[in-house]
């Protein structure tokens, strides 16, 4: 059985099965959701219109037995930027697509009525199935209500509260291993893609599935077993590493130590409170409230930076609280106190909002004088508002720069209309030159500039020079690849360090494809992404102009570094050429 | 006592006078508000941070017996667009500055605390005063407290309170000869940025001012009265014609039957219950009601299209009711009933709201679902949510554009994010083409293709021919020139036909400046004008992509023409090259 490509029509209610071209044989993850979107959407169109597809696309490797590599991609036309968006996520949804032998899942044309949708995958086939009553209740509440009537194995997509409002914060949820909406294709609004073409759920049971094709078994065997190798023995990424045993969120005492930790809406880089709500504080506290940690986000994990957050006494279990989120809840706001930022957490996974997107924006509201900074509670009632569905919900919604427009608030962290994440470009500068390049508005995984620059991955870098443009496009282009195989952006720890990890990796992809590609082509392939990327933006308007950080960052120096994001408009504009 | 520029440093408080600079000595109205801006503004600055300017300047011949010619410009970096702007008003306050040879005021720096100032210019100096007691309050009641302050004969310029909220739909507010804030330079937000300056109010005391100098009195005089024997026989301009029978609300019918007349948020081209909101309609009830019609928005106007409306009985004056107004807040609403109309207009003048992006926001959130079409009283209400400064007040100030992402519509007239003005241009193609590519952003009076399309002046064109690129430029090019020399736009219907008055105009021009400009300038002017803020546009992103209407109006027919808006991207790309 070939892999096929599942279409959906919302304004007929029709679903179909297509052969999957053969011009996207090599194609997965980010290559292919970027390739169809730039192929079937028109730049011009509304985000929120008829012409608007969302494209779910697992990586070229997911669903197999490759180690860390549950990755999936969401693609479309953003609300919140107005270009091309890909957002990805870890979770066993993506690997059930990979068995079912489903390349790609596109839900097009305008929701029909004023009913919602739950599209059912199985390898029988798909439907769509009213799904009225699990719409305007919370996902915690609505995933584990889908899993009692589709099973417990079954893995979900969702579009929350945020995506009913049509709000540009909002993201494509999914399952965890706990069954939790707490993995998301947060960023860019896709969820408000999702929710106005009146799908509000995807439920994927793997029952029967093929698995994934290997077209090379030897192939991908040798190589799945050097990538293995390498997780298993970079610092970074092995078990009792880094990760392991911190997760994502051991980074707020290094990027506070390199003072770019932004606090109070990006008005200084470094709080001495911010160790509260630390890597290190959050796993000791995990361990006596019985939560886990680590923990897969995906089944076939070996790095497992993820964890189970709970209330006190293990109660109510949130899913992760990444580095990203408690920094944009936590610190940004002036919040200090893990139980403060894992209960917003729970809000915005139940909301549907992408937590950076939100942690920005209640800081801006925080200026705008709504609630005052360091205010957890004001913060948890503005995501009622949401929940409520009031004008200020709709608001905050909306997200960052949109809510500073609401409140006439000037310091706006957004690049391309979106909010930027936890590190100050003004004292980590590579960041910076990603945030202001990619395609894909402010974001941090787009060329992830900190593994060098702080943690001396791939190199070293001194943060505060501004010759940045090669490190950010040469870390653009292999994540472009990296989110197009479906393995996690983190394998590239090991991987920029361990040559014989990348060759595994490139491997696996030859094992499973029939394919000969090697180390050296991933620059290639890579800009081939991001030219299709690049090619879609300007045709929906977007010109080197854009490719700038906000006035603010340029001019109001962030203490204690003193230091404005200073890298000159050429060395930007050499990231991808004039 | 040669021209000045008095220059108004709101974070210090300091205002001084500078010489005017004699390379701008040919400059005035939108000639010199554009350069000005151009000049001092970043283009990539927050249009409501400390580096934007806001800048006022009479036109070149305002302030002198030339007729019908007291308009001011007012410039800077839109909060509404992102672009450069210029609106216009016609009021007295022009023709003080004019003969206190103040050539313009720039407003620089921002607010330095909570308090708003008021800038009062007399001929003996400058000074700023603090004006918290009038702010937070209606237009009526400020400006009249004002006159009564400091005396009926001064002119005033403020903002209402939608630019206290730095809403992107406030307008800049002028008195009209009742000392009414009726008169608006309302496009582009231009009344936030003068708000967040702190800068609530400018008062003019014209007494003892110079007058403004004119070089050569015979040249002046000839020509102004070869362009006042032009405006006063032209069908359109002249006293009994059109515009002061009726005023610009004649074209209610016009439009209507032309199937251009946008209804229900451009949803259909025509509606019998127009005729209920018509100039006709209009001009008998304020025969009835002891209103005032003809009546001149400042001295010395020959065509005196203005008018006092009233509530029944004469009580509570409005001023006047222009046909974008009386479109924008009733056809395009679903309200056809003329009292319904001046209480929402009345509303628009006393928060400081452009009538126009107020109109199409209420249209907008009627779709979105928060009041139903034609429900007038609720749309009041709507307003008052803007006075008393809520979530939705906020949403609302902040225009068409914004309150359609607030509230999920995809059915958005805007370009370059400015609601576009009372014609239809899928039934009417060619202000379509100055809506799509005028550097204000949607704006009819940017190249008034109407003119032509419809009123035959000018020539003749067929409104539903798509190319128009080259009367929309010719006009454009035109327009830019009257910006400048401070005559109202509706000199144009004269000067279009009659050869001697155009020729008169440019006299009059040169009898001012003794200059030896002809008739044959005036393209090379214009575009000059133009040029300087397409440049400005294109340092802050702007492409040809984004002159381009929104999708809707390219897709969606209109009744009962079923006319789209076809003009090739081609036809729009030639109006100012490639």
């Amino acid at each position: 059985m070939p892999k096929k490509i599942l279409r959906v029509d919302m304004s007929k209610l029709e679903v179909k099965f297509e052969d999957f071209p053969s011009e996207y044989a090599a194609l997965g993850g980010r290559g292919l959701t970027s390739t169809i979107v730039s192929k079937e959407v028109p730049p011009d169109c509304h985000p929120l219109g008829p012409n608007n597809k969302l494209v779910f696309a697992p990586g070229i490797v997911t669903g197999s037995a490759a180690p860390t590599s549950g990755r999936i991609s969401v693609g479309g036309k953003s609300p919140l930027t107005g270009g091309i968006k890909e957002a990805n996520a870890g979770t066993s949804f993506s690997q059930l697509l990979g068995r079912l032998r489903i390349a790609a899942i596109i839900i097009e044309g305008l929701k029909k009525d004023k009913d919602y949708y739950l599209l059912k995958v199985t390898n029988d086939g798909a439907e769509l199935i009213n799904a009225n009553k699990w719409s305007g209740i919370g996902l915690y509440k609505a995933y584990e209500q889908l899993r009692k009537e589709f099973g417990e194995k079954v893995a979900i997509s969702g579009t929350g509260i945020a995506g009913e409002l049509l709000g540009a914060g909002s993201g494509v949820c999914f399952n965890d291993l706990e069954g939790l909406p707490s993995r998301y294709a947060g960023r860019g609004g896709l969820g408000a893609v999702m929710a106005s073409k009146g799908l509000k759920f995807i439920v994927v049971d793997e029952t029967g599935a093929p698995g994934v094709e290997i077209a090379d078994q030897e192939i991908f065997r040798a190589g799945t077993k050097k990538l293995r190798d390498a997780l298993m023995s970079h610092d970074v990424t092995k078990p009792g590493g880094a990760l392991a045993s911190y997760g994502t969120d051991v980074l707020i005492n290094i990027i506070n130590e390199a003072q770019g930790l932004p606090q109070r809406n990006f008005s200084a880089g470094q709080d001495d409170r911010s160790a509260n709500v630390s890597g290190e504080k959050k796993a000791e506290e995990i361990k006596k409230r019985g939560g886990t940690r680590p923990h897969p986000c995906s089944p076939g994990c070996v790095i497992q930076c993820s964890e189970i957050w709970t209330k006190p006494g293990g109660k109510d279990p949130v899913g992760v609280l990444e580095y990203e989120s408690v920094w944009s809840l936590g610190p940004n706001c002036s919040i200090y106190d893990l139980d403060d930022v894992g209960e917003l957490n729970r809000a915005c996974n139940d909301l549907g909002l992408d937590t950076i997107e939100a942690g920005d924006t209640i800081a801006v509201a925080m200026e705008g004088g709504l609630i005052e900074f360091g205010d957890a509670k004001g913060a948890l009632k503005l995501m009622d508002e949401i929940r409520k569905k009031t004008a200020t919900g709709r608001i905050l919604a909306n997200g960052t720069a949109f809510t500073g427009r609401a409140f006439g608030v000037t310091r706006v962290p957004v690049v391309k209309g979106q909010s930027m994440p936890a590190y100050d470009p003004r004292a980590i500068k590579g960041i910076g030159v990603t945030y202001a390049t990619t395609p894909m508005g402010a974001d941090h995984t787009a060329g992830y500039a900190i593994a060098t620059e702080i943690m001396g991955v791939g190199g070293q870098a001194d943060p505060r020079d501004p010759k940045k443009s090669e490190l950010s496009r040469n870390l653009q282009l292999a994540t472009a690849v990296v989110d197009s195989t479906g393995y996690c952006l983190f394998t590239a720890f090991a991987v920029l360090d361990i040559p014989e990890g990348l060759e595994g990796m490139v491997e696996s992809v030859n094992g499973v494809l029939g394919a000969n590609l090697t180390v050296d082509d991933i620059g290639k392939i890579g800009m081939q992404i991001i030219e299709i990327e690049l090619e879609f933006n300007r045709k929906a308007g977007f010109t080197k102009k854009h490719d700038r950080l906000p006035e603010f960052l340029r001019k109001e120096p962030s203490p204690p570094s003193n230091e404005v994001f200073d890298v000159p408009d050429d060395e930007l504009d050499k990231v991808f050429g004039a």
